[in-house]
């Protein structure tokens, strides 16, 4: 057994020599080395197995020194490095220090949201973040909300309460009863939803089926139309409309007036997946494009996308608190009625989980430190970077721009003569293995093929590491073309 | 808008001057305070929220000390210590020092854990705890496992993998097409089992009342008999058996040899929560109480609660890790085909989140720094302490010992004549608001009335801090019963 002497330094993370202005976090110290290690996927992960050893808890530890040593060691030789400026895969931005050092407060309280005697501090905190959100998202003051692991989950708990008031609404008591007698619920989305829309389906036992997916516009836009056909047939029971604002591959933003008209007309739940564009609010010129949020029934927004906070810090907002009575609880040793009338009461009946990281820990302290006008700064750097590529490439003959700029995303492909979809995948797998370059991917809808994929959200890249990540994909692509330097 | 000017110090948590031995941390500096602020909870959380000012999203920041400052003083003043020794309610321990050190490390790098390229060093990180877990617990080469946002995650991840499997016996693909057609599914657990049983039945479209609750013996755990009657009955879709390796309540643990023998006679999953219990596998004392958990198809375990680690730190074992199939997604952005040929996957599959923190950062730095004996060591003490608090109660005429001490848990009541269930209710409010004292309550089984709680997780805690703590529990019972000192 190790004597636990107290630890005198904290090991600290590095932080971001890049940072001429916005102190980012990394657990990378060498700085030349590029956003990934270099190698194979397999290569890497087991060097990384290796310096950890057998997978057996030891009988004798080896102290907390050399315990950190080895961890931190591992993230910096095999680890990611977010903040470096050629990292543009994806919604997986560089973190604010600010934001590592409030999330450690965080973990040193263990403070849990579901009791007011699992930590009192940390429930004035969420409801503090929870109002300002709401406010800043244009809700009134029937508006509530909580913070969740993510905004797949956010997702699912929106689906979980509108599933189960649809089903109220037929006279059905789904979280008693079960599904039994609910007639062909089905869900509408864009064909450019993420995929959690069909997970939360499957999981809630409507079946991945149950999503009906719309085409989108040219813009990469749900075709209100089509939703409009689909909205009007027969024998199905429309649980709820999901309207994306920020699509993960394109970041396009669906025209929310006239879908909530149409959800309004048809009696459906609205909601609202801005995981990636709420983040937009922050910013004087791009928060028009959230105007109509205040629409919908409820809203996802993910603050470790556009927030720049560690993962995970998702919020699901709804527009009436009443609509979380899904998820009331009494519990006999959590919340029994009479603490309650006592005024000992929790946020357990928000979500799905029991005990509840304090995750607004780091969203307060971040918003406190940096404002609106901070936070939306960092976004208008990274807009600016991302019309800034788009432009490149527009200007760049072997590339090809396949989407309009919105937020911070740029699609693009490699589109020199002979260029096929396989090359683009193995562009893209050659940068990174590397460890020099990480851009993401995705597919075009209507089988218009593969694409390339930047998703800029590091404020301190300038416009010549972007220039510089587009001549090494160019680069790389005429080498994959001439058959070179195959990995 | 605020210069971000680098932070030369982080506000370091408190560390735990009570600390003779273990290195714990805390975010509230006044030692004598008690575990909780003083006063009503409505005081508190007023308070708390005055500092915090209107809850608005403010135009320009103070700058990240400033920031730190206000909310690490609102963590000071209104919040918990789970440090103090006189911190007892809940499954909630005060977390090692250096578990936090790494969770600031995790929340630096910010990886995640869905593909190679959002992190790979936290991928072979994580792959090491579940292995080294599942090693732990007994179980074979074939198990994996998953860390979840927290034990009722765990819960939800069991039942609905248990779920697709039992309706897929029944030539129904649920996952694309729902729960039509699947007659009455029921899933059998203890009348003690924890709540999320019943939250996950009604989540996953199963309804609460396919949670048949199975009596429990005197010892508080599941009467065998009853679940074998339940079991024969007919025109049910058995899903799952849910045993408790500690149950909130009690710290007791069903007889899982017998319950396994059960299940697999009637071909039923068979998941072990031992959220609170499977820490007892540290301790060689008290490791054969979980001997039998090898024979489960599924197991929930917490770190955050034995384990001090900061939460979440859940882990959902499976002794089959092709039963993760229900998850397996791909999708276009993230595991295209021909990128998981080429070796870059992720745990994308392992979980309904698709971005996931590296919780499992902060657990490979624990085990690797204390060992199987460092945590043991902490486990014993404190189930020492449980012992010795039980035999202080039964010494104590006031006292009144109503459940054996089989982990730290120990359930009990103020008994001098004349004390009703409602009094133990206030005598747990008085001490709450009191700041000094921070007790559980509960209910005992078969409506024998409320009873009061100690989960006693502070290693650092002493039996003399635990006599003091009962001293003021008896002393605030003859207080309410002779009406002085109301609160």
């Amino acid at each position: 057994m190790p004597q636990p002497a107290r630890l005198t330094a904290l090991p600290a993370p590095v932080r971001d020599p890049f940072a001429a202005r916005w102190p980012l976090a990394s657990t990378v110290s060498d700085r030349e080395r590029g956003p990934l290690p270099h190698g194979s996927p397999g290569a890497v992960l087991r060097r990384a197995a290796e310096v950890l050893g057998e997978p057996r808890v030891p009988l004798t530890g080896v102290g907390e020194p050399a315990a950190l040593d080895l961890i931190a060691g591992l993230l910096d030789e095999h680890g990611i490095d977010l903040s470096h400026p050629h990292a543009a895969a994806h919604l997986q931005p560089p973190v604010l220090q600010v934001a590592v050092d409030a999330d450690a407060l965080a973990s040193a309280s263990n403070a849990s949201l579901d009791t007011y005697d699992s930590g009192p501090a940390t429930l004035a905190i969420e409801q503090w973040v929870v109002r300002a959100l709401a406010s800043l998202a244009g809700f009134g003051p029937r508006a509530d909300g909580v913070l969740t692991p993510g905004g797949s989950i956010s997702n699912l708990l929106a689906v979980l309460i509108a599933r189960d008031s649809a089903a109220a609404a037929a006279g059905l008591d789904v979280r008693r009863n079960g599904l039994q007698g609910f007639e062909r619920p089905v869900v509408f989305c864009s064909e450019l939803a993420h995929f959690s829309v069909q997970r939360a389906c499957a999981a809630l036992g409507l079946g991945e089926h149950a999503a009906i997916t719309i085409p989108s516009d040219e813009n990469f836009r749900m075709r209100v139309d089509v939703l409009s056909e689909e909205l009007a047939k027969p024998g199905r029971t429309p649980v709820a409309v999901i309207a994306t604002a920020g699509t993960t591959d394109f970041g396009s933003i669906d025209l929310i007036a006239p879908i909530a008209e149409l959800a309004r007309e048809y009696g459906v739940w609205l909601h609202v997946d801005a995981a990636y564009g709420f983040g937009a609010l922050f910013s004087d010129r791009l928060a028009p494009l959230l105007a109509d949020v205040p629409l919908a029934d409820s809203v996802t927004l993910d603050l470790h996308k556009i927030g720049w906070q560690p993962a995970a810090t998702s919020v699901l907002l709804v527009a009436d608190r009443n609509r979380f009575a899904a998820f009331g609880r009494s519990v006999d040793y959590l919340n029994p009625a009479d603490d309650i009338d006592s005024g000992l009461d929790g946020l357990l009946g928000r979500s799905l989980q029991t005990t509840r990281r304090p995750d607004a820990v780091k969203v307060a302290t971040t918003l406190t430190a940096y404002g609106r006008a901070g936070l939306g700064s960092m976004l208008d750097t990274c807009h600016e970077l991302a019309q800034a590529a788009a432009a490149r490439i527009v200007a760049d003959s072997n590339l090809e721009l396949l989407a309009p700029v919105t937020l911070t995303t740029v699609v693009f492909r490699f589109a020199a003569q002979g260029a096929s979809d396989e090359l683009q995948g193995e562009v893209r797998r050659r940068l990174l293995t590397s460890g020099r370059v990480l851009i993401g991917r995705t597919r075009l809808p209507g089988g218009r093929g593969i694409a390339l994929k930047l998703t800029l959200l590091n404020p301190n890249a300038t416009a010549t590491d972007i220039e510089d990540l587009l001549d090494q994909v160019v680069a790389t692509g005429l080498d994959v073309l001439t058959g070179e330097g195959a990995a």
